[in-house]
This record gives C-alpha cells, structure tokens and sequence, in this order.
C-alpha cells in the first residue's frame, strides 16, 4: 500500500503503464502503447473508426460500498463497450483518464485499470493510453473507446421508419431496480434472491457480439443502447428518426423477479422496466421481413431478444398498449445526473 | 444564464452539441457526428491514427481567476494538440468529457467548448462527441484527440541515439514563469512588462505545424513535447531511448524577460528555463548532418528552433555545461502534480 502522493505521479504512471504494456503487446495493430506523448494504431483497411467517451464520478455512477475497483473498472468498460456495440463496432482501443486523490492507493488504480483491461479483452479490446491528473473529493475515470467497423456499415439512432419493428435484448430494467433495492434495503438487498438485479446493476454485459450479428442479418434499420432507460432512450432514437413508438405490453419478456421488485419497492412494474436504469441492453429498428433472422441471430449468441412493438408517423409520440388493449403514455422519464440527488 | 440543474442534462448536451455539430459539418470525414452513441469517422487511406488524453483540473491545471472558459478550452486543446505534434501527427477529431457542477451556468460550458474548437479548428481539427457528467467541488474537462500520420511515421521518444543533437524550440520556462509571477505577484503580474510570460502560461500555441515541417526534413530521431518542464522531459526523452544528454548553456536563446523574472522572483535563470513549465515546446533528437534542413523548416515555420546541445552514451545522465566549461547536473525536476500542493 502506497499513496500517489509518496509515489509521485510519475511513479503511479509508470505502474500503471507496466501493467498496460502487457496488454498491448499482445494486441499486433499497437504501433507505440503506453509511455508515449501518444499512441499509434493500424485500423483495417478501409474502416471507419468508431469513437465514444463515457465518465464515472464516485458517488454518482458508482459506490465504492457496492462495487470493489475492479468491478468498477469492468462496469466502465461496459458502459463505453455498449456505446460501439450500438452502432455495431468492433471496440479496439481505449485511454483512460483519471482524476484521482493524492491519499488514493496507488493498487486501487492499478486494480481499476485491470479490471476494466480484462473486460476489454474479452472483446479483443486493450488499453493504450491515459492521463493520471491529482482532484480533491470524488475521483473520477474518464474512458475513451475507439472501434472499427467496415466502411459506411455502423449503425445509427436516426434510421429507423414509420413500420420498422421495435426490438430489444435482455431484460430492460434490472439495473435501475438492483440500484433502487441498494438504497431502499441498504444490506439487505445483498440478499440472494436479489442477486441477479444487483449483477445487472454493478455487472453488466454489453452485447457486442450480438450486434455484431446482427448487422450481418442487413434488417437492423436503427440502434441505441439502453443507458438512460427504455422509454429515455426510446425518446432519444424516436427524436433523432422522427418517428413515433408502441409498445405492446403483452409482448414483454416475463421477468418475476423484476415484478417481486416492484412489489418490494412499491413501485409500478411499468416504472422498473420502462424508467432510468443502466441496463446497456440494445434497442432496435428492425425491417419488418428481418424478424426471423434478428431472432435466430440472438439466439446463437445466447442472448434474449424480444419484439415488443413497432415505430409509427407520429413524431415523438410513445404509448405503451396494455393487456386491456387501451394504449397510454409511455411512462418513465430518462434519468437526468443534475437532477437526482 | 442558467444552470445545468435548471436546464437538466440532456437540454445542456443538446446545446454542446448543437455548437459541435457547426463545426463537424464542415468537416467531410465525419460520417456520423455528435449525437449519436459514438461518432463515426474516416481515416485516410493506409494512415496510422495517433490517440492522446490529457484532462484539467479546476484550481490544479487552470485558475479561473486567470483564464476564461473560453481561454481554459483553448489551452486544453493546445496541451492535446502538442503531444499530437511531438508525434508529428495530424490532429483530426476530438471529445470532450466534462464534469461539471450542477450550478454551473451552461453558457460557461458552451464558451469553454467554443475556444477548445476554435483551438482545434487553427489546426484542422473539429469535436466530434463528449461525454457530461455532474460532479461536486472541482470541474474537469478531459479531452481525447485524435489524429493521423503516415502509415509508420509517427515520432516517439525512443529513438535519440547519443551523437544526435539536442534541438528545442521556443523560449522554454515562460510558461513556469508566468505561473510563478502570478503565484508571488497576484494581480501585480498583469503589468504589461510580464504581459508575455502570462501569455506563454495562459494562451499556449501547439507546434503542429512546425512538427509536420520537421518531419519532412527525415532528420528527426525522437520528440518529446514539453509539458512538465525541459529537464524533465528530456529525462523523460533520454530514459526511453537509454540515453544521456550535455545541454550547453551558452547555446540557449537569449530571453531578457525570463532573466527579468527570475531576478523578480529571487530564483536561478536555470531553474525557471529547465524547471516544471506547461510549455508545449518541442524537444528534439536530430541527426547531426540534418541540422541545416531542421533550421530551414524551423524559419519556414516562424518558429524559434534552438540546438543547445547533444544526446550521450551514458544512459539517464543529464548535465549542463556552463559558460565556465564546467559540466554540471542539470536543475530542474518534472512537476508532480501529487505534490504540488
């Protein structure tokens, strides 16, 4: 145990470089890693480079009670990861800025930077770069993801057409809910039969690979992942196509836990799945003859994909059709940082 | 006026975006910009892509008594901008990650974005995407800057060979100097006679144009930009390439005002030229029988390119040959920000 203060920042970078040389060397497109003014990378032939930028600040996006530095690592690695997965990007490369304490344990960035390096390798991703900059009160880690895909092949928010099929992977909503018992229950929600909403809040997978597959069906039309929530980021993709949305309650995948959740929490089911949760799930417009293929897609990759409704001509306007087939508003504002505290 | 927590984060990300998005249009390899979950962008054919990140700190890296939004992006552009020229690359495509107070007016993060962009665009590069956070106490801004060189092109601090000359350009140490002045002067350092010195710490100037010059002349070993002082990059420079290096005073440019200064602030001329100092100058490795060609690429460039010593044979040892002929350590250590407090 020793502080980046009896380091010194040089010290700390260099540790932090050794542990990420090991990566990098590994990785052939590296052309100069860590420990230079920058890095230099080999894109493919061809490619479009894919960028995103995603932060975590201590407190907000993250509780050192509830996740260890390695897991948060890995969580950070997520978040970015889904942004490619979004727009069907193979991730490659990442740098990793952090604002840390000058009382911080050197070992908690080192574990930090391992975790979220393991999670990007199981990607084919590696960590080339950074910054170690000194902060008072909460720490900090910014990532940026750089990916690949073939030339003019990424997906977008903005492509999807009145008739386009609304689909989406996993089982929106466990990450709001596992964050949500977290508050509510205190320890208690470290219950077993909570466990797998608290994974789905602190250990979230992005779909990657899914994506991947998907693209190669030809039907996804439009994409987003599911950062701020289903209906926000229903919102987000509706806005940036000009369309409309209805989803069909019946059509949602079962999730019981979910509703004992909501039951818990004394909260409306609709609220869980539909509101502020960090699920990294993928949502999508789908042609409507790509169906079979985006379903046997997910299915080779393991992954849950349910169709729950379909894009409409009237911008902006999102109802969720209930099992008394009366349609309502979509409930579930996105989740605002500058508003929650 | 109003604040983020008024305006709520996605209004605030709409209105960055909306700035970005007045730039990025005119930039043709953008193929899908801000607004998206990632941006998508287009290298040149068979061109290496140079990644850097470099974040400031409120209070550590910018004082907002002493720079306006505007005038901090600026400076953090240009901070990006050199670790891109110290690898001779051209810089194309930026993001911006930001946290910042809930109670921060948005227009201040809008300014700050503008003069980072403006910054960028002198040297052809456009923000692309970003990242806002809400945070306590101290903001920061971290940036990631891309850019592109010429398949295997790329500069590194490894390749100095001891014979090579030791080349810097500029007037290293005013940055430092103007810190130091407006630390023991307070407002007493805007007197016109420091105007200057304020000037190379505040609105710092990127060489990336100088480095493309240079890089042209073939003669270039290894680079370094300097941002944390000359002695202490060029140990940086020198460790890398398992060098030494004689730097020889009576070679150095002449500077008036920084002797004035270090009169002023009662410390060695030697201290203020080799210490910690936000420079952004360039420290070179040069072939010895490329010398003329660097100092023609140098007038070209407008820019002050000094040859003040060489690089030996005796890894990690730097000295300073003084006008006595007497070889001596050279003063001056990199700053450490978990120190300096």
């Amino acid at each position: 145990m020793a502080s980046l203060r009896e380091l010194g920042e040089f010290e700390v970078l260099r540790r932090l470089q050794r542990a990420r040389r090991a990566d990098a060397a590994a990785e052939p497109d590296v052309v100069v890693g860590a420990g230079d003014d920058a890095a230099v990378l080999r894109p493919g032939a061809g490619a479009d480079i894919v960028v995103t930028t995603d932060a975590f600040v201590e407190g907000r996006h993250f509780l050192p009670a509830w996740s260890a530095p390695a897991a948060t690592g890995a969580r950070l690695a997520h978040a970015n990861l889904s942004d490619l997965a979004a727009m069907a990007a193979t991730p490659r490369w990442a740098l990793l800025s952090i604002g840390a304490r000058p009382d911080t344990d050197a070992d908690e960035l080192v574990a930090l930077q391992s975790g979220l390096a393991a999670a990007l390798a199981t990607e084919g991703a590696a960590v080339v770069g950074g910054n170690l900059a000194a902060v008072e009160g909460a720490q900090w880690y910014s990532l940026t993801l750089v990916g690949e895909t073939p030339r003019g092949r990424a997906w977008t928010r903005y492509g999807a057409r009145p008739g386009d099929l609304l689909a989406v992977s996993g089982r929106p909503g466990r990450a709001g809910a596992g964050l949500a018992l977290a508050r509510a229950l205190g320890e208690g929600a470290r219950a077993p039969e909570w466990q797998p909403l608290l994974e789905a809040w602190l250990a979230p997978h992005a779909h990657v690979a899914l994506a991947r597959a998907l693209r190669g069906t030809g039907a996804v039309t439009a994409a987003i992942d599911i950062s701020d929530g289903f209906a926000g980021d229903l919102a987000h993709l509706c806005e940036a196509s000009g369309t409309g949305a209805e989803v069909e309650e019946a059509a949602w995948p079962d999730d019981p836990l979910l509703v004992r959740a909501a039951e818990r929490l004394g909260v409306p089911l609709a609220t869980l799945r539909c509101g502020p949760s960090d699920d990294y799930e993928l949502l999508l417009a789908v042609e409507p003859g790509g169906r079979a293929d985006c379903e046997a897609a997910a299915r080779a990759a393991g992954v849950p994909l349910a169709f729950v409704g379909r894009f409409t001509g009237a911008p902006g306007v999102l109802g969720l059709a209930g099992r008394d087939g009366i349609m309502r508003p979509l409930p579930g504002a996105g989740f605002d940082h500058f508003d929650a505290r």
